[in-house]
């Protein structure tokens, strides 16, 4: 099977799994639910939850344990972008072609909604507890609403939303992605890790792995933005420069940015190192990464 | 010592561990921080943290270890409050007698700074697995998840902003108050008492207690907006009804609600009957819930 046929096949399975968890679309208050699911099965790759259930398999385990953490870092980047697309944030009005959430629910409920995502994700992850060791359950916890806090997802959001296109230098852009798109990268594969039992060297390993990651993808969205055909990426090519976003692209140039990110895709391989066959699809993974074109 | 003394000081004990978990107002990046801190040091009762406080005193165990979910449930209560003032919720521009946090931080930094608010008090409550067992931690996030969810604390708040009064009937007001107040009393005193081990019946009765104690605590709000003094109260006396919220006295009358607190309160006072001095001060806060001034 070709890689990307086994990314669809994977991302098909957190599909029928979050179909399963979500309360019902008619469940009351219905405009809410529907809300949620709206945005949460609105065609995402869900690279979060592959990522974790990758990393329960790089652990050696059986990721089927896992499935309800790993669907929960899904509700997170799905709030996540819900909340990014309010007319007080970015005002967006498409995402992945269709319209935002709140351009079909109203503000208010997009509001709401997000809210609700956000927080069934950590009844889902605490819901682990009954097939894993609940220690493990809370350590994820925690780590999670690190990264998806105040001083990860959204204090990258913040200073996105919030910087004025003078501040934007390389280590401000550094911290976004790192925060924005990464913490929660490094949550999703540390999550699949630390529910496994993977030992602290293999963690450390996954964890490098997960941050360089998360650094070419996100180069690579930037770079997708300026020169990607925008029918593909369902929203408009250059936005990020329309609302003055901070891009790799826009500090570095084009062909410098796609170096960076290449560099980043071959430093997550190498921190696998020491793992086997286990962690073939990892490294696939980061390869397809930055050569996908959508 | 006298009741209102006593509340006090168990406030002021929440008041100061608040101060201590909480992120300092220049962590970066601080305007998300400073947010943060501005909604939960604006003068709020701490009923919550107290409630759980208390539930765990009166399962017979020191309150000490509970303190972080205790304070978990006041973050809980400011981010709710934080997004219900935005401009596309209820739009309030005074809360406890201060301007809202999208008054002064603008809306974009009101957003996340409930969002980090929601966050962080899922940290703290996963926290507790450092010093309690971390079984009962996760049950506790998951009850916590549930309360403070889109069948919980956001459903009401959803049916409360989205409903027009035309649609307001007993029914849908109970649904609203049940949901927007009485799920997180409900989870506060369950929080405490889960984590302190109390048996399945005694968890029962703190139960019944904590769902009278939210009815009788919501209907004397409701009064209180429509008779109360506004300097005390710090918003404008009558203003749920200029918003068309659905109240008690809009339904039955000023004398028939203050007739339903009062056996509300009645209520949940009878159900700690197989309970001892331990729920002493459990039993003088639902006294006094009703006869508050403010």
């Amino acid at each position: 099977m070709d890689f990307l046929t086994e990314l669809k096949n994977r991302a098909a399975l957190v599909d029928r799994a979050l179909a399963q968890y979500m309360p019902p679309a008619d469940a009351y208050p219905p405009l809410i639910h529907r809300a949620m699911r709206y945005s949460l099965f609105a065609g995402g790759k869900r690279l979060r939850p592959v990522l974790a259930l990758a990393a329960a398999e790089a652990a050696g385990r059986n990721p089927e344990p896992v499935m309800p953490a790993a669907c929960a870092l899904e509700l997170i980047h799905t709030y996540s972008l819900v909340h990014d697309d309010l007319p007080a944030m970015d005002n967006d009005d498409l995402r992945r072609g269709k319209p935002t959430n709140h351009r079909v629910f109203g503000e208010a409920a997009a509001i709401l909604a997000g809210d609700a995502l956000l927080t069934l994700a950590f009844g889902w992850l605490a819901g682990c507890a009954g097939s894993l060791p609940a220690e493990r359950v809370a350590r994820v916890i925690a780590e999670v609403a690190e990264a998806a806090g105040s001083a990860g997802l959204i204090g990258g959001q913040a200073v996105d939303t919030l910087s004025s296109s003078a501040e934007m230098d390389e280590k401000t852009l550094e911290y976004i992605h790192r925060h924005k798109t990464g913490a929660l990268f490094r949550a999703a594969v540390r999550t699949g890790a630390i529910l496994s039992g993977a030992d602290e060297a293999r963690l450390a390993s996954l964890t490098a792995y997960a941050e360089n990651l998360g650094l070419a993808f996100q180069i690579t969205d930037d770079i997708l933005d300026e020169s990607g055909d925008p029918a593909r990426m369902g929203k408009t090519a250059g936005s990020d420069q329309k609302n003055k976003k901070a891009t790799y692209p826009a500090l570095f140039g084009l062909e410098r940015a796609a170096e960076k990110a290449r560099r980043a895709a071959d430093a997550s391989v190498a921190a696998l190192e020491n793992f086997g066959a286990e962690a073939a699809f990892l490294r696939q993974l980061a390869q397809f990464v930055t050569g996908r074109d959508h």
